[in-house]
């Protein structure tokens, strides 16, 4: 199974418009992590789950599940995702998309017995890591993880695996980390 | 210099809804294209070009090239994208973002003198290639290139890579392909 956590610091945590993705706090960097962690060309990956935690206004924390394997009718474009955050955050039930009132340090410490990898530019070169077959990848938004986050993962012992020398997109990382993992199950 | 073409068989070449965006024959796909080969995390990668034939109805084809040298106020959702690819389909001018008539073959056709690469799941492995310095990068979009699209890049010899054995979006194969450009910079 390869779980991926995004800590996103602004997006909002009520109603938003969407007409206006991008002004909900950047929620458009959220839908495009859903889709990059949830997507392959034409299919839904299902050995993959997402989570990730909303920490704008108005009422943080909210922490979003998704699981492929449950969800229907979610494309993956940013506004057909957004309107299902949306539906979420309304309190409205649907299958395969779960919000709780959770923060990241709480959903972090109920995950602690996974192998724990924290996706930052100044880590370990991932193509010689060695993964074990549960995987939970940690990323930050355009903002990056604050210091008082990165001391949490530091003890929880997470790994700190790079990429690449630049800092890329969120979305792009989990693209990235994807396909380094497929490459390896061949 | 890297430069990305993608052939958007379906993408509507006139005015469409920014409601709608994914309704517009797949405009979504051409937006992720356009932010997974432009932008770094927070800035615009200036060595790349991006480039999108529209062959969708009602007046195909259309050719949109992205210049992030000269782009202005152009964001990485696809709302935004959308809405500068709609100012260049009703013919106003825009800095870095033109358009042409001129089918894919054409455009291909110009640029034959570079190294062209199709991007296909049955090629070489990309991480195994030797790039010259300028790389001319052709991909389908959620359909695939038909076989005449193939011949056009057979008869050119376009060399045929791949990222791996899964069938990625178009969108987080670019992410893939700069991140293997990246590493090899470095």
């Amino acid at each position: 199974m390869r779980e991926f956590f995004l800590k996103a610091s602004t997006a909002f945590t009520s109603d938003f418009s969407l007409n206006d993705i991008a002004g909900a706090g950047r929620m458009d960097v959220v839908c495009r992590c859903v889709t990059s962690a949830l997507w392959l060309s034409d299919e839904l990956r299902k050995d993959t789950r997402f989570y990730v935690v909303l920490e704008g206004k108005p009422q943080p924390p909210k922490l979003i599940k998704f699981d492929p394997l449950k969800m229907r009718r979610v494309y993956p474009d940013e506004r057909n995702i957004a309107s299902h955050i949306r539906i979420a955050l309304t309190g409205k039930r649907q299958s395969g998309i779960e919000v709780e009132t959770k923060s990241f340090e709480e959903f972090l410490k109920e995950n602690s017995d996974k192998q724990l990898i924290y996706l930052h530019k100044d880590g370990k070169d991932i193509r010689e890591f060695e993964f074990e077959s549960d995987t939970f990848f940690i990323l930050g938004d355009n903002k990056g993880l604050d210091e008082s986050t990165e001391r949490i993962l530091d003890k929880l012992n997470a790994e700190k695996l790079s990429i690449g020398k630049h800092t890329y997109m969120a979305s792009h990382v989990i693209s990235i980390v994807h396909n380094e993992l497929d490459r390896r199950e061949v």
